[in-house]
């Protein structure tokens, strides 16, 4: 039994619904944690939400089957007050502000797509930017083309995007957290970006790691919400 | 002739509209009334403007057919202020803020839709609620279900609804009008409701009327025009 | 090489592009200029912006083709700040804040339909007009019908529109420019002037001159940038 403000819940929900639509949820000592990735293969979202950020963290084990899209409609309607969720004993999740009650069939964790390892990769340069402002360059990125370059070198972070006729450019400053030689750059897909940008717009902070041709990492804290997402390069047509 | 305020109108085309586009208005001493029922027969409206609720009302007598999606969007237009309506004795509706003008062909009475008797119908229970806690409380339950039920015991009105895989309960408490000894429980298409909402949204207090396997009657008052819904239950497959 | 704030960048794109998507745009010794004609020949818009609307204008001279749409998009995003503009000799148009820097293709200006000359037509009668009331009416007139008449007499502006079963009459007080003893008269497709009351609703006023049976021209100013349009009648079958 947890008790939690339905505003960080729904966070919670959003955050991963971002990448995948059923959510295998661990139930640990210190908070509940997911991962996840599309169905494609091409976006990861790992997300962690401490004991701390419940009101009441009743210690659980175990593994929750989440319905994503539907839990986010029902606790969208229940969002301001305290939430307490349950199981009950009966393959259903009970969630409560106290005048309205939801409950909602878990899914089989069986059926959920088997959370993946996070890969092993090397991610040298890496730098701490306005979490906004990178949000609003990707979506300024995306009304002009769909795939867009990042190019990290020391604190500077550049976006590039080229429509048929047209080439936008976005300079991006910085803290530096890791910085190589050499800039680190790859392409990635509009859409994955865009997603995920909705979800760290609200937090201060995104902090981008990177290599060459490599995944990037964008890291973030949303209301207490621990949260990582990598998205796999694009492949470059010289 | 009439004059009322823009809003005023307006707010007495929307109420009809819930339910019908054509209204049968009645011009009678102490003010005007409609009555009218949606094409499928479920639901009813009807909705009294007294003399009060106006201006200026000189006493008529008589029936106008009125074509309400027209007049509701003229009325839009001209809103802020005080209109003046009148038949212009050659089959039209003059309306005017004294800046702009509109006029539109009156509907022949005789080929609105009559008017239906109410029913006889004996609906023992009836608690007054927040007219916008159940509006909110519909509109949730239209996100999860297509059908609401509806049960009445002393001052709590729970409404239910079911999703393939979920369960959506909200208890709202209100003032006890009439009470009976069993709950009263009867189960309501989302749509209708929902329309209907929208309308007693704006009212501070509805007072919902029930009997188990009966038609719901909504009663409600909105910028002085007094609202009456019915709308029939469906039949639960068991 | 000019210097411009976005905002008004973005006005003047927007104003020509209410006609056309393409501009031929003339670098004079005192500002910018463009005129153009809609694909049906049916509206003309001529646009100036002085040298004073600039941060700086280095006098330059020549013709640029301009892809508006995408530079309305790429000044969007640009807004808040002033812009630097210039051609980098390449055939490319260069834009940027500091921060960001877009790059587009400029057209080849003989593919860029040719800007007409202007008619030569006669308007004795003029008004000028609130605008935001002008461009609210040709609004509420397009809820109703395809087609506005216009009838100046006076200081009088009166707009009417008839639906299939409805009329709606809009009469408009404005300060006498030029009065005609008979008023002047034409009709006019609703879509031409909704899309060009969109501009002129950001201008204090509209002034409107017309003569009977012949085109309308609205000119206005909107932050500094002087416009003009003409919009050609409609035909009446009587």
């Amino acid at each position: 039994m947890m008790k939690i403000e339905g505003t960080r819940f729904l966070a919670f929900c959003e955050a991963v619904l971002a990448i995948a639509h059923e959510g295998r949820v661990y139930l640990k000592k210190d908070g509940i944690e997911t991962r996840a990735v599309d169905a494609a293969n091409v976006a990861m979202v790992s997300a962690r939400m401490p004991k701390e950020a419940f009101d009441l963290y009743k210690e659980e084990t175990g593994i929750l089957g989440l319905d994503l899209p539907k839990l986010k409609t029902a606790t969208g309607l229940m969002k301001t007050g305290i939430l307490t969720i349950e199981q009950d004993g009966k393959g259903k999740l009970q969630i409560t502000d106290g005048k309205t009650r939801y409950s909602n069939a878990l899914l089989d964790v069986n059926t959920v797509r088997k959370d993946p390892n996070p890969p092993d990769i090397a991610l040298p340069a890496s730098v701490a930017v306005d979490a906004k402002e990178l949000a609003d360059s990707i979506k300024a990125m995306g009304l002009i083309g769909d795939k867009i370059r990042f190019s990290l070198q020391g604190k500077t972070l550049t976006l590039t995007t080229e429509g048929d006729t047209d080439l936008l450019v976005k300079e991006i400053e910085g803290e530096a957290v890791r910085s190589t030689k050499e800039p680190a750059m790859s392409l990635f897909s509009t859409d994955y970006l865009k997603e995920i940008s909705r979800v760290f717009r609200a937090a201060d902070t995104a902090t981008v790691s990177m290599n060459t041709d490599h995944p990037i990492r964008i890291e973030c804290t949303v209301d207490q919400i621990e949260l990582q997402y990598l998205v796999a390069p694009r492949i470059e047509k010289e």
